[in-house]
């Protein structure tokens, strides 16, 4: 039977690879990868220093090309679960194509496949059209660890929970008195929509060269945190951000 | 000046580690150790192999003794607060007389150091009673993450938000409709308080050799849960485990 592995392999910091993870690569005969969009080039150099420092075993590259995606559409769950079908078509054919009987591949994900990653969700579309594989996933360290370890920070209150949403859901549904909320995949709208009294660290670029951090009180560093995002999304053509969002209990929520 | 590693070593496999934490402990000369409670020895004999297969560098290990906690008081974050400035005070004496001046420790934290663990919010207090140290926090393999890589999920619905939580919390803030809902370091009431319609992944002992999961419809192996967590933790003497709810929407919440 095939195995497909699906290994999470950090934020862009090489050295965020787990001894897991590193196993897991040196079973693979075939990397998938289907990066696309303006960060690519960088991602694919990322990964290629990755498996040039920790896999020994011979390997072949498998690219899988990336069906176009209804942004415009305005139900998002109904575009995205159309988009997730294109790719299972094409993702089964690369596996059935490029792996043996007993084959094995995998594919790298950035951050770890349980947090806002399409892979798991595509190949259990891939089974549903009747392509069999045993699975296996490697966690690997995500943005949200990332971020809190660059602050030096614990993500919740004292027995107090953390919400993980994106910046699309921040808009409608603000940070609560007391709460902690995690803010990934934001393009800017998510953040204009929280009152100025809420405690934030950001971050950008984690675990990379260019990582930069910024923390404080909201309405003191707005202005800084949305200068950061456009000069250097502007200057590397693409920018991946995530920031922590918290209201002391007492302080108006937003 | 003395420097203080903060270092996320995963869920008990020692294949969790990363190679930045490998790389960090073996700039350590004392590794801080705090172990107390039932699991102490058990958790003691991983991490001492974790530090026999990944540490090159002579090192000392300096137990820090654990004030007792008063599990009994009403105002739980007073409590808690008045705990950890009770570890504060003896981890800022090990820090100055087991490190010389530019001398470098580490403590190693299950899991992820940013979620509910109190090693930093300590260090915090440590710095305030006047102790001096540069900081650096390296994370981790965390519960959640090991919890839906071995079932092979996504922690969160399409472009919904996901909360991490207590299981005192749970109890009087139960999952919403759509809502994806981690809950750790429950001892049972929690679940007991979530309706029997809820989706449910649990595992305990996640990544060690006891690793246990199950996955179903809540109503429907609530009872397996319960008699394995009772089983478990007679033989073991302890438990350590945690759960993923999700109502589908349109499914009548708790």
């Amino acid at each position: 039977m095939r195995t497909i592995l699906v290994i999470g392999i950090g934020t862009g910091n090489p050295a965020h690879v787990t001894i897991e993870a590193i196993a897991a690569m040196n079973r693979a005969d075939v990397f998938f990868v289907v990066d696309k969009g303006p960060a690519a080039g960088e991602l694919n150099r990322i990964r290629e220093e990755i498996l040039a420092r920790f896999v020994t075993r011979a390997h072949r590259i498998v690219a899988i090309a990336d069906p176009p995606r209804d942004r415009t559409a305005a139900a998002y769950e109904g575009a995205v679960a159309d988009w997730h079908a294109a790719r299972a078509g094409l993702y089964g054919e690369a596996i059935v194509d490029a792996l043996g009987a007993d084959g094995c591949g995998a594919f790298l994900v950035w951050g770890d496949p349980s947090l806002y990653d399409s892979t798991l969700r595509i190949l259990d579309g891939v089974e549903r059209a009747g392509v069999t594989f045993a699975r296996k996933v490697i966690p690997g360290i995500a943005s949200p660890q990332a971020l809190a370890a660059a602050h030096g920070i614990v993500l919740n209150g004292v027995g107090e929970p953390v919400r993980i949403t994106t910046g699309r859901r921040l808009a409608t549904e603000p940070p609560g008195e007391g709460e902690s909320v995690v803010v990934m995949l934001d393009d800017g709208t998510g953040l204009d929509a929280v009152a100025d009294d809420a405690e934030v660290w950001w971050g950008a670029y984690l675990g990379t060269p260019d990582e930069v951090i910024l923390a404080g009180r909201l309405g003191d560093i707005r202005h800084a945190i949305k200068g950061l995002r456009a000069e250097r999304r502007a200057r590397k053509g693409w920018i991946m951000d995530i920031c922590l969002l918290r209201h002391r209990r007492g302080a108006p929520p937003a």
